[in-house]
């Protein structure tokens, strides 16, 4: 192949490494402690050229000739593959550009770069002939990349469905549990460490966003950014919301949702969100809990599909990061190349108003009669078909708790909205959008 | 690379189908039915040259200019990939053999074969060049051995256990919610189509024990064949056994359990084994019900992992095989090559009588005092220590059940025998091995 870098011929690949955090750390101890066991895999050795560190002073538990603070001048030298563990925006797209450009492999956990990115990246390495990897940047340990882009590469894959941020799988857990609200459980998390001081990427739902971005964009073969998905975060989620769950057998979870959608004319567009969902508890993600990441995978002939495992932490995300370093070295040694970016197929990404969604509404309302049928005038007026509707007396009030059956989210929003004002309504005790059978 | 195939240079990559069942008939379908897509993802167009089968007339749904009955001379003939899907070792082997030496790559589900000889398999690959792919081996549309070999070749795995034999998880299922026995579930299984006419390879742990040889290979770098893995089918799970593992708020699984064990010495070696264990209700793999297939792999970076999905059936199968198809195709196109076997570590297998396991034992013994001492002598007498006793009564006799530590295999059986011929001991009711924390 024209563009393909040398093989190495029996010297050893030079990795550089940006970046020595919790996960970096993990990276370099594992590569110099079991440096004969990546030499038998990858075929040839692997050996650390240098880390570069912002401030290399503060590293003391690091070989200091390897260290170093310039991390442009590094990828520039004679290094084979870059591990990028930095994260952000600017400057790492350069440095990672600078890297591909120059016929050097990269494996990088940098999920919100990918997210906005992965074109540029990607054009990059097919221009050089090198590797563009990034199984940590999705779940974690788990390898779900892969599969996706390879093992159900002979199949159509028509939804990705999962819990892949522990922060708010730990948070909502944790509201289920003890039936506290969301402010009060969020100081818990942080305090125990399971929240960041600024929580912001994960409880709102960004951290989730960018992993949904790249997992439609290897399932559906089609470029989709974070700002193609929809996101909602936890912050909205109310004690209540949870308790009208649990009165449905229902959990509360933040779920990253791909989904192929055929129109009734046969076109094919792809939806991808993240917001709050109540599933079943008999779900097998409902038993996903604390900060474990858990996602299914639907295709057409592989049928149904779930990966398991830790998302996150310095071993972890160590191990996706060494797996894709193997694989990039492997491909190296024999002068071969993993599987190229594929956007082929080029669907449009549905707009969220578009999307066939179901949802779930408790309301206080009125205890008297003709109640149901005012609400149910305004369901029809927007076309949404009811599922089943539960109504309960509260002493002065009655409760409703209706779920529909799929129908667009706009036309959902604007019944909830138009539902809101009606006179017997007296407060919108929950509104969330639901999956699985009950 | 020296012996690397030829790339095939943007022509139509040409590729033989050997045997044309469920599987196969659903692989032609597919590549047929999607060829623009396979095209777009192998990088060049993907073609079915030939379908070799026993009785070329007894298939008027495929192409007769297709068919052949002579699989050897198609396998010669210019194709560039063989899949193979006829199963069995002879012919098949020198057909494959045949394919590897002239440098065709090979995508095969033939865990029978594989168990056997992947040595000469890899072998004759590695001589060419070729590749050797085999997903669809073990536990169907599960993406697993990919995984293995890749997204954790940077990690150390200690352990892989699993449930991957469809008919006997169904018929122990059922055993479990019915209470019957094992010959009447065998029967009922026959006649809903989930047992073979003869059921001898799931029943008793062949198809099992193969692909606990390819997983613990994968897993530990090391060549195990399924003469190396300690086999016991289900034929000897009785009631009883289930009655007993109810009590104890367990279910009976047959599971295929490789292991990494270190001796005392530090040295380490590789246990294989499939047989029925007893494990706790609240395990993931316990609620893993009817023909479908789930694996554990833990590893000492990734920590615990699980992967889910349908372990047999002509779609799924047919979507692990595609996914081969495409990579072997791909690696074509650029002209590199997949991983190839990795027996670096070579470890000693362990014989069953050296693997540290766990015993449940349930005695119905004489109602009278010091019985449960001399039960407790023998356990010390054959340095097995014991985790926990209940006692009941039951009219004249009473029941003991026991649940040990770990200990050597061999002296559990020692045990076991042993106390099955004290004079106070009336009946051995259920000795069976558990995994998991109760």
């Amino acid at each position: 192949m024209s563009g393909s870098p040398a093989t190495v011929d029996g010297r050893a690949l030079r990795v550089a490494l940006l970046g020595c955090g919790t996960v970096g750390s993990e990276v370099a101890r594992l590569l110099t402690e079991q440096a004969d066991e990546f030499a038998a895999r990858a075929g040839a050795p692997v050996e650390l050229a240098g880390i570069a560190v912002r401030r290399p002073d503060k590293h003391p538990e690091l070989p200091a000739h390897l260290l170093t603070a310039d991390a442009a001048a590094l990828v520039e030298s004679d290094v084979d593959v870059v591990v990028e563990l930095v994260g952000g925006i600017e400057p790492t797209l350069e440095w990672l550009l600078s890297a591909l450009r120059r016929g050097k492999s990269v494996v990088t956990a940098n999920k919100a770069l990918l997210a906005e990115h992965t074109a540029e990246l990607a054009e990059a390495a097919d221009a050089s002939g090198a590797d563009l990897y990034f199984e940590a940047s999705v779940a974690g340990a788990i390898p779900l990349l892969r599969p996706l882009r390879e093992s159900l590469a002979g199949d159509r894959i028509t939804r990705v469905m999962g819990i892949v941020n522990g922060t708010t799988n730990f948070i909502l857990s944790a509201m289920d549990s003890t039936g506290a609200g969301y402010a009060e459980t969020l100081d818990e998390a942080s305090r125990l460490g399971y929240a960041e001081a600024d929580p912001t990427a994960d409880v709102d739902g960004y951290d989730a966003a960018s992993k949904a971005a790249i997992l439609a964009s290897l399932a559906f073969h089609t470029r989709v950014t974070a700002s193609d998905v929809h996101r909602e975060g936890i912050a909205g989620v109310t004690a209540s919301d949870i308790g009208a769950a649990k009165l449905l057998g229902r959990t509360v979870k933040l779920l990253a949702i791909c989904e192929r959608v055929t129109s009734e004319d046969g076109t094919e567009s792809v939806s991808a969100r993240v917001h709050p969902v109540m599933i079943p508890r008999s779900h097998q993600l409902a038993g996903v809990g604390g900060a474990f990441n858990a996602v299914y995978v639907e295709a057409d002939a592989a049928g149904e599909l779930m990966f398991y495992g830790q998302g996150a932490g310095g071993s972890p995300t160590a191990s996706a990061v060494l797996g894709d370093l193997v694989a990039v070295a492997r491909n190296r040694v024999v002068g071969g190349r993993g599987p190229r970016e594929s956007a082929h197929a080029g669907l449009r990404v549905r707009p969220m108003g578009q999307t066939p969604t179901r949802y779930h509404i408790s309301l206080d309302v009125a205890d008297r009669a003709g109640v149901l049928a005012q609400v149910a005038q305004v369901f029809a007026a927007h076309d949404v078909s009811i599922a089943t509707v539960r109504q309960r007396d509260k002493h002065s009030t009655a409760s409703l708790v209706i779920v529909t059956h799929l129908a667009q989210d706009a036309a959902l929003q604007a019944t909830v909205d138009e539902i809101g004002k009606l006179d017997v309504v007296r407060e919108v005790v929950s509104v969330m959008r639901v999956e699985g059978e009950d």
